[in-house]
C-alpha cells in the first residue's frame, strides 16, 4: 500500500469538511449513469458516498471504478463536501480510487437471501449495515452494563468454564474429559459469585454459559453471554432495585447516545420509552393472569415462553414476577420467610414478547437450610462441600442474578430471533462458521 | 438484619471522620488485653480497626466482642476517627456489634499453608487481603485494557468457544460432543476476529480459551484469559506499534491508580517504570543472545521458557522478537517480502522472567499463498473454506495479536505463579473448587 496523507474513517468525516482525505474501507454498492458513477464504501465506522465523475478523474481512475466488484477492498481520495442527501451527511468528491482486492463474484448480492444461507455464510453476513449496527449495539450495551457496575463499587471476578459439577440440572450439560476426569461446561458462574462476594463485597462474572437444550426457538441459544452480580448484604427488595437500576440505565444511554443504531435497525423508540419503578406482581398474581387469559398452568409449574408474553402483555414496561413456588425453581434459593413454600426469586419480563431476560433471587444463607435442600434435590453432597463452607465460615444474607446478554440485546434492538444478537451464533445443530 | 444509619464501606471512611457509622463485614483478626479489644474488619473494600474499649460499651457488646471467631459476619457501628497507626489511616470507635454468622473454627488460620491446601481452599483463600488485591488489580487491568481499546475505535466482538476446528494445533484440544458432532473448546477466537474485523474494520475479542497442555508449569493455566484484537488494513508495524502503547498504558495507570495495591503485594515498581519505545530484536539476534548465553537453540526451534527468560534479561523492559522462521509459527502468518522463511510475527517478552505476554502477526491476505499454507500444514481444507472468503471477498493486509491476561497481571503483580492470577485455577490434574 502506499502511505496516504489525511487517513480519516468515515465517522470523522464530518470534521473534514473541504479537505482532501483518504478513506479504506469495502465497496458496499455501486450504481453509474453515463459519465458519473456513485460508489457506496464502508470502513466499519459508517457508509460513504464517492462520486466518480468520468471529466475530473484520469482514465485509469475512471476504468478502477467502473469494474470494482462488491465487497472488493478499496483505497479513496478525494474532497468531502456537505451533502444532505448523501447518507451520513457528507460524500466524497473522488480524485483517485485503489483497488487492494478485487472481489471474487459476492454470494450475499444485495436481496433477500434465505437463513440458512445467511447462517452458512455469517461471516460475509456480519458485513451487512443491519448487522453491523447489531454489533456495534451489542458492544455499547457490554460496555454500559460493566460500566454501571464498575461504578458502584462492583469487581469483575471471572469465574471458570470447566466444572466439576452442574449447578442447574444435569441434562443439558456438555461434558468434556479433564485429564481423565468428567468435567462440564458452565451453566452459570453463580456458585463461584458466591464465593467471590464474601471476599470482595460486591463481584459480578462476565463469560460464556452453555445450554446443550434439543430445543430450537427464538428464544434460545447452546452458547450464550451470560452477566452474573452477586451481592453480599444483600436482600431480595436491594436485589430488585439494582436490577430495576441497571436495566435503565442501559436503555437510556442506548436512547441517548446510540439512536442512529435504533434507526438503522427500524426498532421503534417508544415501547423503550418508559420509567421507573417497573411493576412487582407475584408468581400468584402472575397465574391469575394466566388463567384470565385461558392459558393451562397449575401452581408449581414454571413458565414457558407463551406464559411470560402473555404475563408482560399486561405491562407497558418490564415486570418483576416474583415469589415462585420452591419447587419449580433452584436448590439455593431463600424461602419467604411469611410462606416458606415460595423463593425470594424474581424474573425479570421485557415487554413486547422478549421473555426473561432476568432471573435472580436472595440465597439461602443457613448452613443446615442448604444442606437439607442439596439433599431434597438428590445433589451429590460431596460436591458442594466447598460451596456449604461459605455458610460455615461468615455467611451473610446475599443476593444475586442472571442477565441474558443476548435476550437484552434482542429486545433492545427489536430482533425477531437472538441469532442475530451474537457474532456467531450456536444453534440447534449448528456450530459452523 | 436491623435496619442501620449511615451505612459506609471501609474505603469511604476517610469521609466519615467524626461520624458515627455503620460497616458490614468480616472480622479478620482480632486481639484483646485487658480492657481493650481491637477488631479487624475487613468488607472487600478495605481493613478497618475498631478499637472496643470495656467501659464504653454494654457488657453485652463486650461479650460478643470477645467471642468473634475468625471470618465471622459482622455489622458494627461506631464513630469514625483518623489514626495514623491504624491500617488506612482511620480507626472505628465501637459502640454496637451485631454477629450475623458466628464462623465455625476457620481452616485457614493467619499462618503459613501449603499450596495444595490453599488451592483446595481456593473460595476462602480469595478473602486473604493479598489475594484481594490480585483480584482488584486484575479487574482494574482488564477495565483499562477495554477502555483503551474502545478509546481507538475498537468494537468488542465476541468469538464462539465452541467450534468445529483447530487453530493452532489439535493435540492439546478439549473435546465435547455437539449434537452427535465432535466439538472443541477454542484455544483462540483469531479466525474469527479476522472475519469481523472485515465488517468493523478494528474489533477484539476478550474470553476464555482452553488448552490440554500435560504441563504443569509456573506460566501455563488450562483455562486462561485471552485479549485478542484484530485490525483492518494493519502492517506488522501498525500492529507492534499499538502493542506497545497497549501495554504503556495499563502499567501507566496502574502506577498512577492502584499504587496501594502493588505496595499491598510488596510489588517493587521500578522494574515497572521504564519509556517507550520497547526494544525490537529479531529472532536470529536473539538466537545470537542465546548461543552467547551458552543455551541450546537451533535455528528454526521456537523459543522454550529459558530461553525468553534469557533475552529478555539483556533488557530492562518488555522486548519485541519479531521475524521468527515461518517453520514455528502458525499457518497464517505473513511471510517477510524480504525474505520469505520468516513470518512478518513477533512475541513481546516480559522483563523479569515472566516470558511471552503477546503474540502477534500479520496475517496472509492472498488467497493463493493462504491456500498453499493450509495444505502445506496437513490442514482439513473444508473446514476453512470460511476463512478462505475473507481472501476471496476484499481480502486487505491485517494484523492482530492475542495477549494472555493471566501473564500480563503476574508480571504487574510480581507474582511467581500463574494461578494466583485468575480467580479459579484450572491445572494439570485440577479443576476443584
Amino acid at each position: 500500500m502506499t502511505e496516504r496523507e489525511n487517513l480519516v474513517t468515515v465517522d470523522e468525516m464530518p470534521q473534514h469538511e473541504g479537505q482532501e482525505v483518504t478513506i479504506r474501507g469495502w465497496l458496499y454498492n455501486s450504481r453509474s449513469g453515463g459519465s458519473i458513477a456513485f460508489l457506496l464504501i464502508r470502513d466499519g465506522t459508517g457508509i460513504v458516498q464517492a462520486v466518480v465523475a468520468e471529466d475530473d478523474v484520469s482514465a485509469e481512475v475512471w476504468e478502477t471504478a467502473q469494474n470494482l466488484t462488491q465487497e472488493s477492498s478499496v483505497i479513496v481520495a478525494g474532497l468531502v463536501n456537505e451533502d444532505p442527501r448523501s447518507p451520513g451527511g457528507y460524500e466524497l468528491h473522488l480524485r483517485d480510487v485503489q483497488t487492494v482486492q478485487l472481489a471474487e463474484e459476492y454470494p450475499l448480492a444485495l436481496k433477500e437471501h434465505g437463513v440458512d444461507f445467511l447462517l452458512d455464510n455469517r461471516h460475509l453476513w456480519l458485513r451487512t449495515p443491519r448487522q453491523v449496527a447489531i454489533l456495534r449495539l451489542r458492544d455499547f450495551i457490554m460496555a454500559r452494563l460493566e460500566e454501571f457496575l464498575r461504578d458502584r463499587g462492583f469487581s469483575r471476578v471471572d469465574t471458570p468454564i470447566l466444572t466439576p459439577n452442574a449447578c442447574e440440572g444435569t441434562t443439558t450439560l456438555f461434558e468434556t474429559e479433564y485429564f481423565g476426569d468428567p468435567a462440564y461446561l458452565t451453566q452459570s458462574g453463580q456458585l463461584y459469585s458466591e464465593a467471590t462476594c464474601a471476599a470482595l463485597g460486591k463481584v459480578y462474572c462476565f463469560s460464556p454459559a452453555f445450554r446443550a437444550e434439543k430445543s430450537s426457538t427464538r428464544r434460545h441459544l447452546i452458547e450464550f453471554w451470560m452477566l452474573e452480580p452477586e451481592m453480599a448484604f444483600f436482600t431480595h427488595e436491594d436485589n430488585l432495585d439494582l436490577q430495576e437500576k441497571m436495566i435503565d440505565y442501559v436503555i437510556t444511554q442506548v436512547l441517548q447516545k446510540k439512536g442512529e443504531l435504533l434507526e438503522e435497525l427500524d426498532r421503534d423508540k417508544d415501547p423503550l420509552t418508559f420509567e421507573r419503578p417497573y411493576p412487582r406482581i407475584t408468581y400468584d398474581e402472575a397465574v391469575d393472569i394466566l388463567h384470565e387469559e385461558g392459558l393451562s398452568i397449575q401452581w408449581g409449574d414454571d413458565f414457558g415462553a407463551p406464559h411470560e408474553t402473555a404475563i408482560a402483555e399486561r405491562f407497558d414496561r418490564p415486570v418483576f414476577v416474583e415469589r415462585f413456588p420452591a419447587e419449580c425453581k433452584a436448590f439455593y434459593m431463600e424461602p419467604d420467610p411469611q410462606r416458606p413454600e415460595v423463593v425470594l426469586a424474581a424474573d425479570l419480563l421485557a415487554p413486547e414478547g422478549y421473555g426473561e431476560i432476568i432471573g435472580g433471587s436472595q440465597r439461602i444463607d443457613d448452613y443446615d437450610l442448604l444442606l437439607e435442600k442439596i439433599r431434597e434435590f438428590g445433589l451429590p453432597e460431596e460436591e458442594f462441600d466447598w460451596y456449604l463452607d461459605l455458610r460455615r465460615y461468615g455467611s451473610v444474607p446475599h443476593s444475586g442474578f442472571g442477565l441474558g446478554i443476548e435476550r437484552l440485546i434482542s429486545w433492545i434492538a427489536g430482533l425477531d430471533h437472538l441469532r442475530e444478537a451474537i457474532p456467531f451464533p450456536r444453534l440447534l445443530n449448528r456450530m459452523r462458521p
